[in-house]
C-alpha cells in the first residue's frame, strides 16, 4: 500500500474511533448517566465533536485526502480503496463546505429548537414553537444552499440521511404509493371482519417482558457477546464498532407489543452493525449504507419477520410459557391477528404497516411546501390536519397530537422522514428476493431457524458495509431499483387474507 | 479576564472534557461493555489519548500557557489563576518531558505487562513475569531520569501521584510507623480476648445488599442525583465531572464486609469529587489534590467512620431487618468488634487497619532496592518473603500469594504505594481535627448525622478542589505537618479497648 494510502487510512480511523468515543457518550446519556451530569455531559459531548470538526476538515486531513486521491487513480471503480476515498470525499466535502458560524449556529438552535419544542407539545401551543421553527426552516435552507444541489432544495438535505437520493425519487415513490395505500386503508375500515387485539393488553411483568424480548433477539441472530440490551425512555440501538453494538427498549407490563417488536426492530438495525466485515472497522466503508438500508433492516426484522404468521406460530408457546395467566384464553392466530391490527390513527411512531407511510407521506409533503415558501410556517397546523383527515380519515384533537408530536424539525431533521419509507419499501422487496432464494424461509421461520435469512442479508447487504450507495445496493441484492411493488404486494395479500377484502 | 487568560482556560477546558470522556470509556470497560468489544475499546482509548497527547504537548498549548504566565504576573500567590497557571504548567512538563518514544512504549509495554502477570500470577510463576518486571523497572527508570529529580530516583516518581512529596519524607513516615506497628500487630497477636467475626459470613443476599449499601452511602452524604452504583469485579470510583462520579462494588452473597466497607471507601472518593467546587469544573483545579489527600478521604469514611463503634451501632438494626435470619444471634457490640478483627495476612488489599501499612511499607522498600540496583529482580522474592516474615510474622507459600499479588508493578504503577499510607496516615489526623471542631461527632454518627462531619470535610479539604500541594493542603485542614502520630494514636486506643491489651 502506498504511504499516502496508509496515512489517510490512519488518519480516517482516529476519526472513526473518535467518532466511536462519542457514540458511548450518546449511549451512556441515555441510559445511565445520572441526572445532575446533564450539562457536564454537553460540554464533553461539545468539546469532542469540535475535535472532531477540527480534524475532519483540517487542511492536514484535506492534503491527505488529496493525496489518496492520486495514490487510487486507475485502480478499478469497484475497488474498497477506491470507494473508501470517495466516501471519505463526500464527508469532508460536505463538513467544510458548511462556514463554522453556520454549524455553530445550527447546534445552538437545535438545543434551543428541541427544550422549546418540548415545552410546546406539552401546553399544546404551537404559538409557541412557531417562531423557533420558522428559525430551523431558514438556517437549514442556508445549510442547503452551502451544500449545493441540481434541481430542488430538499435534494441537499435528504443527501445527509440517504445519498444518492434526490426530491423527485422520493416523489416517485409516494406517487406510487399513495393512492394503493389510501385504497387499501379504506377497505381495512370498512372490513368485516375486524381484529381483536385485547390479548395484547393484560398483565405482562417487566421481569419476564425482559427475558423474553432478550432470548427473542438472541435467537433471530443478535449477538450477545457484540451487544447488550438496556433500558432507555426511547428504543435505540447505538453502536460504537461492528463489536460493540447496543441496543435499548421499554417495557409497559400491561401491553406486549411495545417492548417484543421495539426490541426486533433495534435488533435488525443491530444485526447490520454487527455484520459490517472486520476489515472495514475504523475506515469510512464501515455500518450502513444509509438510514434507508438501515430502517430495511430494522423493519424487515420487526414486520416482515416479527408480525408474520410462521414467526408468531414460533414464538408464542414462548410467550405462553413466560405469561400464562394473561394469555390463559388465547391462541398463536389470535396473537397473529392482534399483532396486525390496522387503525388510521394520530401518532406515527404508533402505526401499523398500512397506514405508516401515510404519516411520512404527509411529512415529506409539508417539509418541501415549508422550504420553499409556499406554505408559511403558521399555516402549517391547518395543513397538516386537512392532510390527516384525507390520507387518513383523522383529525388531530389537539396540535399535540399532530404538528407537534415528532421531535425531528426542532433538532434540524429535515429530509429525514422519508427514510422511514424507503426503508419500509426496502425491507419488501428484499425480502422478496430472500424467499425467492430461500424457498423454505416460511417454515425455517415457524421452526425458529433464523440462520439462513440472516445468512442471505449478511451475503447481500451487511457485507458491503456502506461502500455504495443505497441505489447501487439496493440493485446488487435485488436485481431492480427500488420501487413500491414488493411492499404494495406484501401488504395487500396479507391484509386481504387478515381482513378477508 | 484577560483575552490570554481566557485562551488558556479555553484550552484547558477542552482537555479536561476530552480527558472525561476517556473516562467514561474506561468506566464502561469495566461495567457494561460487552467482552467482544475490548479491542475495539483499546482502539478508541488509544485514539483519545493519542489526541490528549497531542493537544496537551503542542506549541499552542505551550505558548497559551506561556501567555498566561505572562499575564498573571504580579497577582497573588494564592489566586485561583496563579495556581491554575502552576498546575498546568506542572502537568505540561511533565508530558513535554517525556520523549514520546519512551510514553509508547511504556503503553505498550503495560499492556504485555498486564497480560503476562495475570498469567503469571494464576499460574505461580514468578520467571514467566520477572522478564517483564526487569524490562519495566528499566523503562521507569528512564522516565524517571528525563522527568529529573533532585536527591532520589525515586522522587521523580512519587512526584506523578503526590506531587512535592519526596523518597525521604516517606522514608521518615515509614521509619516512625514501622516500630509501632510492628509491636501494635505482635500484642494484638498475644491478646487474650481474641475477636471472633462469625457474624459477619452467613447468607447476605445480593439483592438486600445492594439495597442496604445503597442506602449506607447515601445517608453519610453521596448525591446520587450526580452519581451511581455499579457492580464491577475490582470496586473503583470514576468521575466524569464534580456532577457525575460513579462507584462500583461487588457483592458476596456469603460474607458481608466485602460490599458494605468497599462501598463506604468509593462513596468517600466520590464525595471529595463532588465537593470539588463548580468553580474549578474544567479548570486543572478540579478534583483531588492527589492520590494520598483521595485515601484520606476514602479510608476516613471506610475506617475512622465505618469500622467505628458509632456506625456500627446505628448501623446494626438496619442490616438486622435486611438479614433478620443471618444476625439472628448477634448484636451490634459483636459486629463492632467483628469489623476490626485484626490478623496479619499475605494480601494487601484484605489487610486489617493495623497490619495494612506493612503492607505498603515493604513495596516501598523493595521499590527502593529494585530502582538503586540493590536487589536484583530475580531475587525479590526472596526478599519479599524475608521481609513479611520479619514485619508480620507470615511468609506467603506461594508467590501468587507474595510477590504476584498486586497488578501496580506490571503497568508500570512504580512510586505509586506509598499514597495508600499517606492516605491512612491523614485519614487519623483530619478526624482528630474534626473532633476537635465537632465535639458531638461521635453522638452525630450514633445518631446517623453524617453531615456535620460531611461538611467539615468540605470546607477545610474538598473546597481547595487540587489547587494547593498535598503538603500544603495539609498544613490548611489539620494546622500541622502530615505526622505517624494520630493513626498510631488511634489505633492503639482502639484496638487496645478491642483486644484489651
Amino acid at each position: 500500500m502506498s504511504d499516502s494510502l496508509q496515512e489517510f487510512k490512519a488518519r480516517f480511523a482516529m476519526i472513526s474511533r473518535l467518532g466511536q468515543a462519542a457514540g458511548l457518550l450518546g449511549w451512556d446519556q441515555q441510559t445511565y448517566m445520572p441526572s445532575g451530569a446533564a450539562m457536564a455531559r454537553a460540554e464533553q459531548m461539545a468539546a469532542l465533536g469540535q475535535m472532531l470538526h477540527e480534524i475532519g476538515t483540517s487542511d492536514e486531513t484535506g492534503n491527505l485526502l488529496t493525496a489518496a486521491e492520486a495514490a487510487i487513480a486507475g485502480q478499478p471503480e469497484d475497488s474498497d480503496d477506491v470507494r473508501m476515498v470517495r466516501v471519505a470525499r463526500r464527508e469532508f466535502d460536505k463538513a467544510t463546505k458548511l462556514p463554522v458560524a453556520l454549524v455553530t449556529e445550527i447546534a445552538r438552535h437545535t438545543a434551543i429548537g428541541q427544550d422549546v419544542w418540548a415545552r410546546a407539545r406539552h401546553a399544546n401551543d404551537f404559538a409557541m414553537f412557531a417562531p423557533v421553527l420558522e428559525k430551523m426552516f431558514d438556517l437549514v435552507r442556508q445549510s442547503a444552499e452551502c451544500l449545493g444541489y441540481k434541481d430542488h432544495i430538499y435534494d441537499a438535505l435528504i443527501e445527509n440521511f440517504e445519498p444518492g437520493t434526490t426530491a423527485a425519487d422520493v416523489a416517485t415513490m409516494f406517487a406510487e404509493l399513495k393512492p394503493d395505500l389510501v385504497a387499501l386503508t379504506q377497505a381495512i375500515a370498512q372490513s368485516k371482519r375486524p381484529v381483536d387485539d385485547r390479548v395484547l393488553h393484560g398483565d405482562f411483568p417487566t421481569e419476564q417482558q425482559k427475558a423474553l424480548t432478550l432470548s427473542v433477539v438472541a435467537a433471530i441472530g443478535y449477538d450477545l457477546t457484540r451487544g447488550r440490551q438496556d433500558i432507555a425512555e426511547h428504543p435505540f440501538c447505538a453502536n460504537f464498532s461492528r463489536d460493540d453494538v447496543r441496543i435499548t427498549t421499554r417495557f409497559d407490563p400491561k401491553f406486549l407489543n411495545q417492548a417484543l417488536y421495539a426490541s426486533m426492530h433495534e435488533a435488525g438495525h443491530a444485526m447490520y452493525e454487527q455484520g459490517s466485515p472486520a476489515a472495514y472497522e475504523g475506515t469510512t466503508l464501515s455500518g450502513g449504507a444509509s438510514l434507508g438500508v438501515h430502517e430495511s433492516q430494522s423493519r424487515l426484522w420487526e414486520n416482515l419477520v416479527g408480525r408474520s404468521r410462521a414467526f408468531c406460530h414460533w414464538v408464542y408457546p414462548q410467550l405462553k410459557s413466560q405469561f400464562p395467566d394473561a394469555l390463559a384464553h388465547s391462541d398463536a392466530e389470535a396473537f397473529y391477528r392482534a399483532v396486525n391490527k390496522v387503525t388510521p390513527s394520530l401518532i406515527r411512531v404508533e402505526a401499523d404497516e398500512v397506514t405508516y407511510n401515510l404519516h411520512t407521506l404527509l411529512r415529506f409533503e409539508l417539509e418541501c411546501d415549508l422550504l420553499t415558501g409556499t406554505l408559511a410556517v403558521t399555516d402549517l397546523p391547518d395543513a397538516w390536519n386537512a392532510r390527516m383527515e384525507a390520507y387518513l380519515g383523522v383529525t388531530p384533537p389537539t396540535n399535540a397530537d399532530g404538528v407537534l408530536q415528532d421531535v425531528h424539525w426542532s433538532c434540524g431533521l429535515i429530509g429525514y422522514f422519508p427514510t422511514y419509507s424507503i426503508g419500509n419499501l426496502l425491507s419488501a422487496q428484499l425480502w422478496e428476493s430472500a424467499t425467492a432464494a430461500l424457498p423454505s424461509l416460511n417454515t425455517q421461520i415457524e421452526h425458529g431457524e433464523f440462520d439462513p435469512l440472516l445468512g442471505w442479508l449478511r451475503t447481500n447487504v451487511h457485507a458491503y458495509g456502506s461502500k455504495y450507495l443505497p441505489k447501487e445496493l439496493v440493485l446488487k441484492a435485488t436485481g431492480k431499483p427500488l420501487s413500491a411493488r414488493a411492499y404494495m404486494d406484501y401488504l395487500t395479500a396479507k391484509y386481504t387474507d387478515i381482513y378477508s377484502l
